[in-house]
């Protein structure tokens, strides 16, 4: 208790928590989760692996990866209800706002809705992660008066995912990339989403508020919503040279550019961004189009120049998405989707050893007797 | 920097911001607001009065509260799509679930929702607080399949608010009491709710997910849902002696008792609990019927007696809800309602000298060498 007087701007450095679910060692550069390091988990594993860590505290052989891939199968569909629901939203509604409406309105549908225990809150997760998703696509589909996009039994869960989007099936690559990204999104410590449904997680308020929370928090630009930015930043410029000017100019006008950056790596690349560079590339020399590449590529030079700024996962996850024909307001959106199975996690963790989440401030208001409030 | 590695549970004592707002001084025993002490303020000013004075920062003039008044009058009225969102959920929905995907789907009607300065934030606080009491009415309406109630051009603003509940013209006194209730509940420094919404708006998230996150807060039941369960218990004893059963027996089951005790009050009695004791007193001598003022009495002196523990707000606003004809599951929504002002003059706060909110984590799980996981 030494330290209740210490201002820390945006709780730098504050523990807020004992977890075992992971870890960013900057010592080791490694992204621990459940003590493996999750870019050497991206070479040779996949998202459902990781679905198995986070909720089942293990690697799954192959049989229980298959056992996980059908329970999300069994999750799979909407309530009529909850599409009823996205149908009334007007037309304008940011899809995030459509996300976080759809998910709100799917507690009404759970049973249990008051009990949080290990295994009724293991259950919600894996009914959530199967209907994520799909909520994700036809939010989006509706919003933009297109037909709907059920999930196809034959295609795995990410293939899935990818489908219901595009309204495509996709190539074994881009099911495989589209499969890592979700990988590296799917869990990353303590970042503002993830500390706003633990925070809401500690009144024992339920898996649905916290996640509808991590929603809102993930939208922000400063969080989910850069990959967005990013990508619409690239367009802009359309050409290498014309990239170079627009950094150049922005940060002139000391604006913040998105995709560079974090809190915890600070001086160093995201390693997620490196695995997602490599897919880029990959995506580029398919195409035979390597014009996004370069001009990420030169992005970094001109960050690590003027400001020793790094990439972090968004500035490759987006152009790999653009790549992938996913449409750009869709992007926070998967992120959120990749990131559910760590926010379970998250809030399941929260509810076995839970204290109340309530701090203090420094008040640096006025103070006038109460001889002058009687008066007034 | 130099408390990196104290591990506080709960952030307790933990500073998360500098704020102008509000602040709980346990030595002086007072709440301040703006620079008052709000249960000076119960005395002689209304809800409108603190509305004024979390938005303007000064307790307003005569003219100033009409002005407040107009403006939310102007806000009245609750889009059809929102009410379209509403009639599409499952009867069986949590009135707090409803109240959050109701805010939720208002976000899409707003046409500036990415900009977040100060003069837009304190335009769409208005238009939250004139629409807020309605959805919360009009929810649990919808809910129980009843008729729709809409606000009366000559009530008051808490006196509509309580008329849309309960279909009744509230009396003069009746009117009174709710409009102090709602302004003890206005604002309260950095409970998990305001703390959810900051967290939230640190990205640059909007209002409506601030918002959002706080009623998913303000559900659990170690934070606002304690008065409905303060209720429930009431009711279940039904008599002075078998309430101080349940009590005692509650606790040696080392059951939480809801109602009493406050992370910052603890060896307290919570000042806003003595001024809405006295409003019970008041309702039961008016009722001739003073039963819950001598349960609740009774149960002060136990929880006193075997835990040193004393009653929150939740615990006295919970008996004066009952009196005044509120269905119980509206006392968690009635508690947002009020606090919907706080809530917002926190957010404005953040994004007027925001910093990402981003903490760190101990973390105690395992660690796993690299070799093995490329083994896995
Ligand atoms: C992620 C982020 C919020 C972490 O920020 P933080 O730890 O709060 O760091 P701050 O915002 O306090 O920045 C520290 C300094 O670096 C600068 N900086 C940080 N990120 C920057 C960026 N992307 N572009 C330009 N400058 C940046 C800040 O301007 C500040 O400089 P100053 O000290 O001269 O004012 C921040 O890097 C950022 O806003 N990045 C862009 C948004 C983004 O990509 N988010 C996705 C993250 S996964
Ligand atoms: C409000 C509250 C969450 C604050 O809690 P906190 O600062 O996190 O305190 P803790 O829960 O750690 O409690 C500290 C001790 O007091 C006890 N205690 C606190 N509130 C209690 C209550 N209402 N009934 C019985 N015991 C209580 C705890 O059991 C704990 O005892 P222990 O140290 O022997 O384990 C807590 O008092 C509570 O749960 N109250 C009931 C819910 C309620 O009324 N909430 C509305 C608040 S506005």
């Amino acid at each position: 208790m030494t330290n209740t007087l210490t201002f820390l701007p945006g709780l730098e450095g504050v523990i807020a928590t004992e977890t075992s679910i992971s870890l960013l060692d900057t010592e080791l550069g490694q992204i621990i989760i459940k003590g493996y390091d999750l870019i050497e988990l991206s070479k040779t594993k996949g998202y459902l692996d990781i679905v198995h860590l986070l909720m089942e505290n293990t690697l799954p052989s192959d049989t229980e990866k298959a056992g996980v891939a059908d329970k999300l199968k069994k999750e799979y569909g909407v309530p009529e209800g909850v599409t009823k629901v996205l149908q009334a939203l007007p037309k304008e509604t940011h899809p995030m706002d459509a996300l976080r409406t759809g998910i709100s309105a799917l507690a009404g549908y759970d049973k249990e809705i008051d009990q949080h225990t290990l295994a009724i809150n293991k259950k919600r997760a894996y009914e959530l992660l199967g209907k994520i998703p799909e909520i994700i696509a036809n939010s989006f589909h509706i919003l933009q008066e297109e037909e709907q996009i059920h999930p196809l039994k034959e295609l795995s869960y990410s293939a899935n995912f990818l489908y219901m989007i595009t309204g495509r099936k996709p190539t074994e690559l881009e099911e495989s990339i589209f499969d890592q990204s979700l990988l590296l999104y799917s869990e990353h410590e303590m970042p503002n989403s993830t500390f706003t449904a633990r925070v809401i997680a500690s009144t024992f308020s339920d898996l649905y508020g916290a996640l509808t929370g991590a929603v809102a928090s993930l939208k922000g630009y400063l969080h989910g919503g850069a990959n967005e930015a990013v990508m619409n930043m690239l367009l802009e410029a359309g050409s290498v040279d014309a990239f170079e000017l627009l950094l150049e100019k922005r940060l002139r006008d000391k604006e913040k550019i998105m995709g560079f950056g974090h809190r915890v790596y600070m001086k160093k690349m995201d390693p997620r961004a490196l695995v997602m560079k490599d897919a880029l590339k990959e995506l580029c020399a398919l195409k035979g189009d390597d014009l996004l590449y370069r001009m990420c590529e030169a992005g970094e030079t001109i960050m690590e120049r003027e400001k020793g700024l790094y990439p972090n996962l968004d500035y490759y996850a987006a152009p790999v998405y653009w790549m992938l024909g996913i449409p750009i307001p869709l992007y926070t959106p998967i992120f959120f989707g990749s990131r559910t199975v760590g926010l379970c996690a998250h809030v399941i963790e929260q509810h076995e050893n839970n204290r109340l989440y309530r701090p203090r401030v420094h008040y640096i208001g006025e103070r006038h007797s109460n001889h002058s409030t009687g008066e007034l």
